[in-house]
């Protein structure tokens, strides 16, 4: 039984969420659907990060058994071939050892948001940024944005419905700097709680707004209450860029 | 009668074109009948390119009357309103010089085209970039479109159906240069022929895959004939990136 691990890049907009769920189409769905028509096998596939509705992934790796041993090359090509018209797209598919995890194994995450500060509303970008009609100072943004930084009770930072048995996390790094006319946050971590980064990006937008300082977001970090936290930032201004085992 | 500017970004895929026509919706259908519901004036819009159906604009101009005077972010507001759900959006409005045209003053039209270069198929960028399974040798091409670059006849670039008087054009930039997994084509000139930047593409991609030559694409330029040109390269990777006046 050859274990594949694969590397896909999609966008979120009309799917459900990475996972499988009764409410409509899931990458993961997509995804089953395209390795059923090209191994008659009915798989359940693992992946890195659960992203929500909406959340893009630039290289979010899932791995899955086949009976049958394929060149990697052919289950890419394959599976990008059946999973047509799902803006879901295989970049890479390669055999994995018996062992490989993609979600246990992972040492790190890395995730971008995206906030477009202008006026108008995207054209081409619609539904892969957050649109903010004013500017953002992202240099306070990125002053404050260090308090959370580091080994911390992420209690405000979580959804109610969050499943990790510990709100305790380590956040590597989170860095905020502009992009042309958007701002974007990089957010590294082992891993992350539900809604942890859109948690943390809807706050710092109060920041850039001046209506949160830094001393106001380390009092909504200590305070450990979801009510505490600023309105969680929308899923579609959030990707999924890398996976690091 | 005050004259307005508008800058505008629009996604081309749902879109015949630019210009209105019999065959479906178009960037300027869409944005006549926002002009209507906010002033109940019927209007023609004149725009500084007619890009055909699937190009994109990121910095379109056009120019219209309106008999009543309006604050200008008004106009800009008030027509990105209504031209919900459309992929247009008014990036900026402007009461312009009342013989301001934003055809016929246009001093320089700048083009980017965008090739990705990889196997897999663009999830995020569909219907936004060339897709090219194979990489392509962008020095060569650059250097063979320094050939192109100046004034010549180039009717080996046109469209059958292009209706400009003349083929002669002065082209004075077409740089070649790579963006990550993908490859851009920047074109400048004062004003280009029907499908002028997709045919100049569509042979230096041959460049690329080392069919072609900068010798061949020389003569394809002096053959002065259509049927001398390579593929025409598809409108989704196209993008009207600004005008000069």
């Amino acid at each position: 039984m050859p274990r594949y691990r694969l590397t896909l890049e999609y966008d979120g907009a009309p799917f459900v969420g990475f996972q499988r769920q009764n409410n409509g189409p899931s990458v993961q769905g997509a995804l089953e659907d395209a390795i059923e028509k090209l191994s008659a096998q009915r798989v359940t596939v693992m992946a890195a990060g659960r992203t929500d509705a909406g959340v893009h992934a630039l290289a979010q790796v899932v791995h899955f058994d086949l009976e049958k041993t394929y060149v990697a090359e052919k289950v890419r090509d394959a599976l990008n071939f059946h999973l047509r018209p799902n803006p879901v797209s295989v970049l890479d598919a390669v055999v994995a050892a018996p062992d490989f995890h993609a979600r246990f194994q992972a040492r790190g995450r890395h995730y971008l948001y995206r906030i477009l500060c202008r006026t108008a509303p995207p054209a081409i970008d619609r539904g892969r940024v957050w649109h903010v009609m004013h500017d953002l100072d992202w240099q306070a943004m990125h002053r404050a944005a260090q308090v959370l930084v580091g080994h911390h009770d992420f209690t405000t930072f979580r959804a109610t419905n969050c499943q990790a048995k510990s709100p305790m996390k380590t956040l590597d790094r989170l860095a905020v700097e502009p992009a042309g006319a958007e701002i974007h946050i990089h957010a590294d971590a082992r891993s992350f709680l539900h809604h942890q980064v859109r948690s943390m990006v809807g706050s710092l937008k109060l920041v850039g707004e001046g209506k949160w300082d830094e001393a106001r977001l380390a009092a909504a970090l200590a305070a450990r209450d979801r009510t505490a936290c600023g309105p969680v930032a929308p899923a579609e201004g959030l990707y999924l860029t890398a996976v690091d085992y």
